[in-house]
């Protein structure tokens, strides 16, 4: 009899896992039965504020691969709409509940992969009698936002809650479609996803843009006016809203897990091993925006949800249940983002990081530009890096520019990832040609810089 | 008495370590004399056929510093139009002759640098009755190019010889100007700088702006009309021009070290060692299109001429002289280049190189795109990966894209200068967005590929 394979959570992690199992193993030899509660299998979530924008028309753009295709492709039985409620692992059984039929199904299991992704930070202020606040989690949340603001009488002020990616994304998408935006940040400055003299750089360009930035103060509650929302109410004060958008960013959604028994770790996510295997718990694995991640810079176990880790988390599970060998060895923390025409990038650990994990560092700022200074549109490019005192190994680096930026962080992820001191990368042979960068490279002259900070000669 | 160092040769590599050493000792203790027998100091050669295109409109834009900025700056004592022509090691001085005065000088020196460039490579059929056929390698060369662009008869039907990067790029410069260009190449295909499969795009695109590419045939001679070019014949007959660019390549120019004494390496340029010193010569160094270098992947001694290694070593030198320490460890043979559109990158070795050097591997070509799919302005991308087997350690790259397509060869460079393997390479943490990425990156898709391709399966 065939083993029976149960995936619970039908998003990226969950589905990769799933489709490359099938790849090694056929159907006489591995059932795959996948359990998703929502409408959609492995849609990018990342593309919600391009669609809100308009930028991207169509919601099924998102889509990468329907329930179908993966029923018709893979052979994986996909039960779309079913959430699964209980693990029973004494039993080695999910119990799952067909939201629609309202049935309730009990399916054995040899091997369980946990993807159950992450659950938004919701604030305590809002109000289910309240309309016109959103989250932007799902392709069901980015419906009912557009909805809203197509809908009469169409909303003109927004205020978008959480100054991360998603917020500063959606409060970008958010003029794009015409309204006047405000974004509220507890902290001093949005973008705390870098450094502050990097993330100002950010705060200055959605200025430019129009988007009022309201930062250290926080929402508090609401007002609402025939059951909209009117205003949110800050410590700082009201703002006048007709839809606020929330991007306190997500916690792992482990509490079925939890219920279960998985061991849950100092992140808030399941632990997993360097296979994606939950210790301790035989043939249980998890992958994707549940779990926690080793971050190899700091060595600390941490949480970070992104489609590109859920991606490979889930193929390194795939694999291994496909009877192959992979692991999954972290990550060191690698983001780009576009926010009103600038392009940002990072890797590794922030100042702030770097003095929680017990480093001692030197910090420089290198002013560059993306092309050779005589070319045609040569764009400023600020590169920031941080180097451990003495060794010069590199901790992090952060890219801000307005065109060709972003990616350029990746030559600099690929040193991190690798131990390189800034020593050792004034030497490294990139790419020259003057469409594409000075004859020292951007990511050369931060180096040669952070060289000369080490030394203490600063020339 | 202070020391002296001569530099002969006042282009990149030569001030760079001129300057380089000056931050570290001040005159009182190093005097700093430089010979250059041009008229220009430390100029962009990368960037005429931008300025012949009329992209870059000033011939001093390609001027990084001139003669007084390094007199007045840094305090160096830079003699123009003075030709070094002999280096008398046994007495340690250098005879330098005055191109305008017609004066010769004796000047005594304690570490001296060779830093002379290269030569091009000159075809036996040009012929100095015969106006019409340039060069591309100097200032110089450009003037003398644009001047008989621009004069009357104005040319009309140009010819390019060689397919090189220089070849390829004064082609399209050409066909900007509304030049008809055929591009004459004795290989099978222009772009050899990349491996045939990735070259026959290059050449589709060449085509595509109306530029002829004449491949697999030699030029043997010319025709002249009252003095001026009328036609090159080839091994396939007569090609019409009344305007010839040479695009053959360089040679280390040696000419001069070599009477001195100078060691001359397999390559043909001049062998340093670590720190850029000639072994077995003391107090003399050498740098920049005049030197021979390690392939840090084949091993084997290189001539790469490209402004980029000649200011590192330059600078390594300028270090070592200014009383630190600095290597250079070699090059991986990475290069970029924009060509009609198409954006192309290299590392590493290409097939025929990792043949010649013994190893065994496999390829993979992967398709994706520089966007997330759905993403406005995604365009297609293919890279491809050479990876030595059994042992899955990468031995060379190449990408060829429509945008933002040829500096990510930087990711790659990284990886193969730390020697990782594919399968590392599947797991690296790059930078994920959908204005930047499809959820998995182009380079891991190559990565995962060739894993497949290793391990036989191809799925």
């Amino acid at each position: 009899m065939a083993e029976r394979m149960i995936v619970v959570g039908g998003d990226a992690a969950g589905m990769s896992a799933a489709s490359q199992a099938r790849r090694r193993r056929d159907r006489a030899d591995l059932e795959i039965v996948a359990f998703e509660r929502g409408h959609f299998t492995s849609y990018s979530a990342c593309g919600i504020p391009y669609w809100i924008s308009g930028l991207v028309p169509e919601r099924d753009q998102l889509v990468a691969r329907t329930p179908d295709a993966f029923r018709d492709d893979f052979d994986i039985d996909v039960r779309m709409r079913h959430e699964v409620t209980a693990i029973d692992l004494d039993r080695r059984e999910v119990v799952a509940r067909d939201l629609d039929g309202d049935r309730e199904v009990r399916v054995g299991f040899d091997t369980l992969v946990y993807a159950t992704g992450a659950r938004p930070v919701q604030p305590e202020w809002t109000r289910d009698d309240v309309a016109g606040v959103f989250g932007v989690q799902t392709l069901d949340d980015g419906a009912a936002l557009l909805d809203w603001l197509e809908r009469e009488p169409r909303p003109r002020h927004a205020v978008v809650v959480g100054g991360g990616y998603v917020g500063v994304e959606m409060a970008e998408a958010l003029v794009q479609r015409g309204l006047s935006v405000q974004l509220v940040e507890q902290a001093a400055q949005p973008m705390s996803t870098v450094d502050p003299d990097m993330g100002e750089l950010v705060a200055e360009a959605m200025r430019g843009t129009g988007i009022g930035i309201r930062t250290g103060m926080e929402v508090t509650g609401l007002q609402e006016r025939d059951g909209r929302i009117a205003a949110v109410l800050t410590t700082e004060g009201p703002i006048p809203a007709d839809v606020v958008v929330l991007g306190l960013g997500v916690r792992p959604n482990t509490a079925l897990g939890e219920a279960a028994g998985l061991p849950i770790g100092p992140s808030g996510g399941i632990r997993v091993d360097r296979r994606m295997r939950v210790p301790g718990v035989p043939g249980v694995w998890a992958a994707g925006d549940c779990v926690e991640t080793l971050h190899r810079v700091s060595g600390m176990p941490v949480h970070v949800p992104l489609g590109t880790h859920a991606n490979k988390q889930g193929r390194v599970i795939g694999i291994n249940i496909g009877g192959g060998y992979a692991t999954f060895p972290g990550v060191i923390g690698t983001a780009v983002t576009k926010v009103c025409e600038l392009e940002v990038g990072r890797t590794g650990l922030r100042e702030r990081d770097a003095t929680d994990a017990g480093f001692e560092f030197v910090t420089v700022l290198a002013e560059s530009t993306n092309r050779a200074g005589y070319y045609p549109g040569a764009q400023q490019m600020t590169v920031k890096l941080i180097a451990e005192r003495p060794s010069g190994r590199l901790l992090g680096a952060q890219i801000v520019g307005r065109s060709e930026a972003a990616k350029r962080i990746d030559a600099l992820a690929v040193a991190l990832w690798n131990g390189m001191t800034v020593d050792e990368m004034t030497a490294l042979d990139l790419g020259y040609a003057p469409p594409y960068a000075p004859v020292w490279d951007p990511v050369l002259i931060a180096a040669r810089k952070a060289v000369d900070a080490l030394a203490g000669t600063g020339r």
